[in-house]
């Protein structure tokens, strides 16, 4: 089945391309990372709280993640106002801060962002002693030498899974998962959050921090695209169902459909931190601060102001399928020719932009996110 | 002018995109590549030298740079090597490796090939405790922070100087030019080579090491594509002075077109290294080894085997154009028309395998590097 290796899928939804957006021009660009930009700024507190709790004054480089980067321009300000401050409170320390994502990722995109060869503002210019790189290893895999992370940060990839564990048999996420099947996401999504948790404690120095944002299931159990109004993924599930019922695709290719992710609730992000047996517990890892909260879609937004329900369809279903075509295109029979499957897919859309135009309301991708941070013991080894 | 920063000349000679050359078979592949991985093997020996050299038993990461990486595929072999060397000599010891080249360097092939996404055998998943990075800073900045650096290595990257001097009258590439021209080309290179290695200094541990290779004159004043036979400098010179009398371009146009390059004597070379009062040797860096050495032109050397003029003239422009097209594209007025900029390049390629074809004897692409390896006095600051 299809996994989170193989595609640009995880870094979609942080935001399309900035080179496609750029070219489309900038009312589009605002709009299309807006959402993604909000859920990072708004964590800019937390970092610059970790940051002040940090004891900085060390000879060794400062050394700072960003995990699942995509092209780096949705963290560029958060990224930037954590590292002046770092520069500010410890002014000899050389500073690394290292983008990290798969290796299929436009890594190029990001250096032309972070060293100001796009439009974007970047810090990257005006904090000396700076270093930028790159990584493209999984975060399921140690990214940096032990002992040497100060500040491990991440924004909205961890919910993809290292491998879906069955097929869903009538969803094609596990939010509509029952049963021994969402127990099953729920499974692989422990031990992906485990072992990602048990990396970055070798990783982290004591005294370093996590700062992590994470799709999440909040405590009223709302989650990305479902919120109250219309569900996101039942409507997905529902058009790619009506699409056997047409005989457009078969049986089989509604059930090889699954998004390789799983949407951990707040008790499963904060487990391995409060189990005195856990490994991640043992390491000296605890919970500062952990909190849900709601960003709201800015194309449902934008349509409360201009009420026009042919251009909120427009604009909203084309940011929907930018990170969501690889898992539909993934579920289709390989031996269909590729423009077959295109069309399907086409199809697809165009069937969920009618179904908005026709009747908008409740439509809208709200984003959920846990917000977590945790901090390794300064004892700890 | 055109200089460095404005694309990616300075990986096109060191090997064609190795996803573009796979495209083609595996045979072109070989071939295209022969050279420029000749030249990086036959280091190898200067490498595990220098390796040999160090003290390795620190706990710090082992921090080595592939400066102008290009697309990383050239260099595997002999990168691997000499890690493999250091990981047997600590092995305890964290590996880091920094590959490096401008923001627009295709750094997603970089990975994929040293991650092993591609058919090139790679080192990266058999050394433990490594930690692959990419930095898309210039080498006339510091891409490491101050002391973390144990060993340096650049192939056939620093010939590129930051910004061309003046035009050259008769010529498109400094070999050719003469007397104040010659001599502000020369001052370029100097001025550009005392910087990256002033940058070096800073970054190296005591104890650490330069391995650099680069183009250059040698002690018979031979160069790149001028060992004996057809001078290429010269062919290029004279085909496109033959496209201003045909009225094809203009002589602005001629006259704008330079190479963005300085080939450095072995006196050059060495300078810095050399002189009491120079901020190089007072950072304690001393030469160790410097040769000059020539690596065979792979289609000249197809060419005495299967002698068919067609062959070898197709075979051979391709590879010349790869890495040279930029700099004529560059001296185009750019208020052609792209198709007709397009058309006189064809034109210009087309006239050059022409001349192959005819008279083959001579015509080639032997590679003059010279080697040299330096080290930080293990007393130094």
């Amino acid at each position: 089945m299809a996994g989170p290796e193989d595609g640009n899928a995880a870094m979609s939804l942080k935001s399309e391309t900035l080179r496609d957006i750029a070219m489309k021009g900038g009312g589009y660009y605002s709009q299309a990372t807006t959402g993604a930009r909000d859920v990072i700024d708004g964590a800019v507190e937390l970092l610059l709280g970790a940051v002040a709790r940090m004891d900085l004054r060390r000879a060794r480089p400062f050394t700072m993640t960003d995990m699942g980067c995509a092209d780096g321009g949705t963290s560029i300000t958060a990224v930037g106002r954590t590292l002046r401050r770092v520069r500010a409170l410890a002014p000899e320390r050389p500073i690394q801060v290292i983008y990290t994502d798969l290796p299929r990722n436009d890594f190029s995109q990001v250096f032309q962002t972070v060293h100001g060869l796009t439009e974007i503002p970047t810090y990257a210019n005006d904090i000396d002693n700076l270093y930028v790189f790159a990584s493209a290893t999984s975060f399921h895999r140690p990214i940096v030498p032990p002992a040497t992370l100060d500040l491990g940060f991440s924004a909205t990839a961890s919910h993809y899974i290292s491998e879906t564990p069955c097929r869903i048999a009538n969803h094609v996420h596990m939010v509509g998962a029952e049963g021994a099947t969402r127990a099953a996401y729920a499974e692989q999504g422990r031990r992906d959050w485990q072992s990602m948790l048990e990396i970055r404690a070798r990783e982290l120095v004591p005294g370093g921090r996590l700062v992590l944002l994470n799709f999440g299931i909040d405590e009223q159990g709302r989650h990305l695209g479902s919120t109250g109004g219309v569900k996101m993924f039942d409507t997905f599930a529902r058009l790619w169902r009506e699409l056997t019922e047409a005989d457009t695709i078969g049986e089989e290719e509604f059930l090889n459909t699954n998004f390789p992710q799983h949407y951990r609730t707040v008790a499963e992000f904060t487990a391995p931190f409060e189990d005195p047996a856990n490994p991640v517990y043992r390491a000296g890892l605890r919970i500062e601060h952990v909190e849900t909260r709601i960003v709201p879609c800015p194309y449902a937004s934008a349509f409360a102001e201009h009420g026009d329900a042919a251009r909120f369809a427009r604009e909203y279903i084309p940011t929907l399928r930018s990170w969501s075509e690889t898992c539909f295109a993934a579920g289709l029979d390989p031996s269909r020719p590729l423009e077959e499957r295109a069309a399907i897919l086409d199809h697809f859309y165009d069937s969920y932009e009618a179904l908005v135009r026709a009747a908008p309301e409740g439509h809208g991708m709200d984003y959920v996110h846990c917000y977590l941070v945790a901090a390794k013991s300064a004892a700890a080894a």
